[in-house]
């Protein structure tokens, strides 16, 4: 079959520039010296160009077309099929975009930024209004050249998470609220007179490193295919399924900045490795989807890593390990510890609890104002009120709101839901899990952690893109999406850390 | 200028993929893990397949010929006809070569490769032997290809060295070996009771890495545009004129190695920096040859920091920074310490002194193999024999003789000459410094070696590849290359370490 053979050529030198660009961007954000930005920038236009040229080119188009009827031979399933199926998706996604909106969108999103940076560090969104709203915009244009069913709002969404539907978010995350709110409420009201001085007691980065990959590395994170590098905000990346890099950053006088920090980017670098080998250099060798990377991660982070078992675990290794911070304090003391809920306004920095309704007003902000219902000068106020609303506390200042986070400034419309449908994904598949393994809390009390990563890599991590999200979670746990195993896990949980 | 924009365009182009290309090889050196060598090898692939195909284009090839009557406009010496010329010389070279050649070499390179490591590692010629020989018909093969003037050896000194000629280097390098063997024999003969234990004392890794950087940053190299880190093999790399890195190894129990691998790759990395920024993104924005780059290398290494006057500054420094090294070493016990020499086995280990012999030998056989005098299978032992009538040693096995090197392995033949040019052009170009200058030593004395660099800098560097080897030689120093500089030197500095 010589035209796929020459797809996956194909396939392969787009694969190894996007790997060259992910190591172009790496190193600019790790050990890039300063003054290297400029001609970097225009390093990464080029390669970017040139994976476009080669991603849009009529070849691979002719290419597809050819291979119409070998594709309908194949069986379903098949990475054969999948790697088709998704080239000719991505093909069509680009080509539909003239070079003029790319042209256009890319010196906006360029502007937005810039302004979104003096914005916030002037804590003024007047500065930004008209470039976010340009932003909104572009993406309502991008809507009508992609074409959508039911919302133009889904082509948004689809980009991020393959399939996903306004229609189903909203119900989704409106189950969420009605659930999990009380709760929220009922912690609130119950006070906290828990002691947490022990979170804040000073600890040493090369010391907060070192514990925190003796944990990545049991959990399945070796450094024969990984490593770990310091950066002013946490991420992970990788350049093949074989070079995994997190980076995390290190607060001494509040270790678990860093230990969660480098306990996440775990979990995307398990589901990046954990791509059967044989997808490597096609287009199927990386997750599915913005929504299932952060399931699994935060399911290292929260369900693992968060769990009582794990400091029943870990505790006297940490004692030892540490022990000017853990002094007499218990396994249980740790727990309660790093569970710790408490309403405050900064995304990146909530507890489990209420990270979604950072994530659902957002969404809801989002899509009103993508709808033209809410227009971009109301948005602080707006903001404010949502944040009074369902955490009972009102932004100081519109850097500390509405200008916190630097989605909206790269023109990142539709990414938002993924957080929180991320949280979802996570407890359906480890509810499957429990299925087959047993009970989760004795495998991580015995330090078998890395067995409930196992079952991931097995139904999740080694199919990379050959399913879409949707069809994986359907796979995986026999079921669609639903909010129910996460309400129910964070009423059990939080009932029992805030003894309801 | 429609063409000439074009024809920028396409070198910015280049450029970015070779800097792109630059730091995979950089990252597989430095922090890649182990196992993401396979992916990263076809990176690279991809990445030196694309730039050559942009290299080689036919697109390249009408847009240089239509640009003939516009060279023929530009004034000598100008920046665009330099890159024009510049073009026109890489682009007939490369596209000189048959596909099947290319391919032919690259996949016998490998093997080679392969064939020494285990060859080197078992200490066993014969293992190499046969691949050795096709390393040299592929040389012989390029030469033909090519074309040359006088000897089919000037092809392949002229990759390296653009216009060096078989002739000049024998007859260079038979004065070098008349003026500098005597003064060897003399200094062994002497004998030598000093006492060399200060060479051995322990200094943390860490240390010598603090102590190298700031007298590298005194010298120019600031890390706003430069860094420094760990290899197995040291050396300086660039992906674009403000972003210079330079490796070394740390031996704590012989600091020399650290120390002086930095200032001599600091050399190399002060020499890229020094390009004018204007030839960014162009084919002149590196250095104009091997051996220009050598001298800056060799300048910093041993002209400033291997001098008396270079102790007499930093002896207070490094006694506080140091003092278990230190001791009651005076400034004279280090200079005197640091130029120890020493026949040796070892190209890399080996003095000032000694060193071009070791070149010396590399040069003689490569070209009698390459003439046909030398059968291959008789190499090792007249290697040995070499060594033995120059330095008075034998190797005790072909891995510490004629197995040392990588550089046969990788094809690298015309490349070692290069190195001893270097030291001749280094010295050339102090004594033309020293003019504009004044006396070195008091410079260097005084703290102020970085006016030497700056002289460099403004005579040298700037330039990139504006001017051959030949014409930047003759424009800095009013003199083509000769060996009489360096024999004065060399003469001059050892008689003085040695009291003859």
């Amino acid at each position: 079959m010589e035209q796929l053979k020459e797809l996956k050529n194909i396939l392969g030198q787009i694969s190894d520039l996007n790997g060259t660009l992910g190591l172009l961007s790496w190193d600019q954000e790790t050990y890039m010296p300063e003054k290297g930005a400029e001609s970097r920038a225009r390093q990464m236009a080029t390669l970017a160009k040139i994976s476009h040229e080669t991603s849009t080119s009529e070849k691979l188009g002719n290419l597809l077309s050819d291979l119409n009827d070998h594709e309908a031979s194949l069986e379903e399933g098949s990475a054969d099929a999948a790697m088709i199926r998704v080239a000719r998706r991505d093909y069509g996604k680009l080509t539909r975009l003239p070079l003029d909106f790319v042209e256009r969108q890319t010196l906006a999103r360029n502007r937005a930024h810039h302004a979104w940076i003096r914005a916030r560090k002037e804590s003024n969104f007047s500065l930004f209004q008209d470039h976010l709203q340009e932003m909104f915009d572009l993406a309502r244009e991008y809507a009508e050249l992609m074409g959508y069913e039911e919302h133009p709002y889904n082509a948004a969404l689809d980009d991020y998470e393959q399939g996903a539907k306004v229609s189903e978010v909203r119900e989704t995350f409106a189950n969420l609220r009605k659930d999990t709110l009380p709760l929220l409420r009922a912690v609130i009201d119950a006070g906290d007179a828990t002691d947490y001085s022990i979170l804040n007691r000073p600890l040493a980065a090369e010391k907060q490193k070192e514990f925190a990959m003796r944990v990545a590395r049991d959990l399945g994170l070796s450094p024969e295919f990984s490593r770990l590098d310091t950066t002013a905000h946490p991420f992970q990346t990788n350049f093949s399924i074989n070079d995994i890099r997190i980076t995390t950053r290190y607060d001494e006088t509040y270790w678990p900045t860093a230990l969660y920090g480098v306990w996440h980017e775990t979990g995307h670098g398990l589901y990046e490795h954990g791509v059967n080998p044989e997808l490597e250099r096609t287009n199927l060798a990386r997750g599915t989807s913005l929504g299932i990377h952060e399931s699994q991660s935060r399911m290292v982070e929260n369900m693992i890593c968060r769990s009582r078992a794990f400091w029943q675990h870990h505790h006297a290794d940490f004692k030892a390990f540490a022990p000017e911070v853990v002094g007499e304090a218990s396994a249980e003391d740790l727990y309660r510890a790093v569970n710790r809920v408490q309403p405050s306004l900064i995304r990146v920095e909530a507890d489990e609890l209420t990270y979604n309704f950072h994530i659902m007003l957002r969404f809801e902000l989002e899509l009103a104002v993508f709808e033209g219902s809410l227009a971009i000068k109301d948005l602080p106020e707006a903001w404010n009120q949502k944040m009074q609303d369902d955490l009972g506390i009102t932004p100081p200042n519109d850097a500390m709101g509405v200008l916190q986070d630097i989605h909206w400034s790269a023109g990142l419309i539709g990414y938002f839901p993924t957080y929180s449908l991320g949280n979802l994904y996570a407890c359906q598949l480890w509810n499957a899990a429990a299925k087959d393994l047993g009970d989760m809390d004795s495998l991580i009390a015995q330090g078998e952690a890395s067995r409930i990563m196992g079952w991931m890599r097995e139904n999740v991590h080694q199919y990379g893109k050959i399913y879409s999200p949707r069809e994986l979670i359907q796979k995986a746990t026999g079921a669609p999406l639903s909010a129910e195993h996460y309400v129910q896990y964070l009423n059990t949980k939080y009932k029992d850390v805030y003894r309801l």
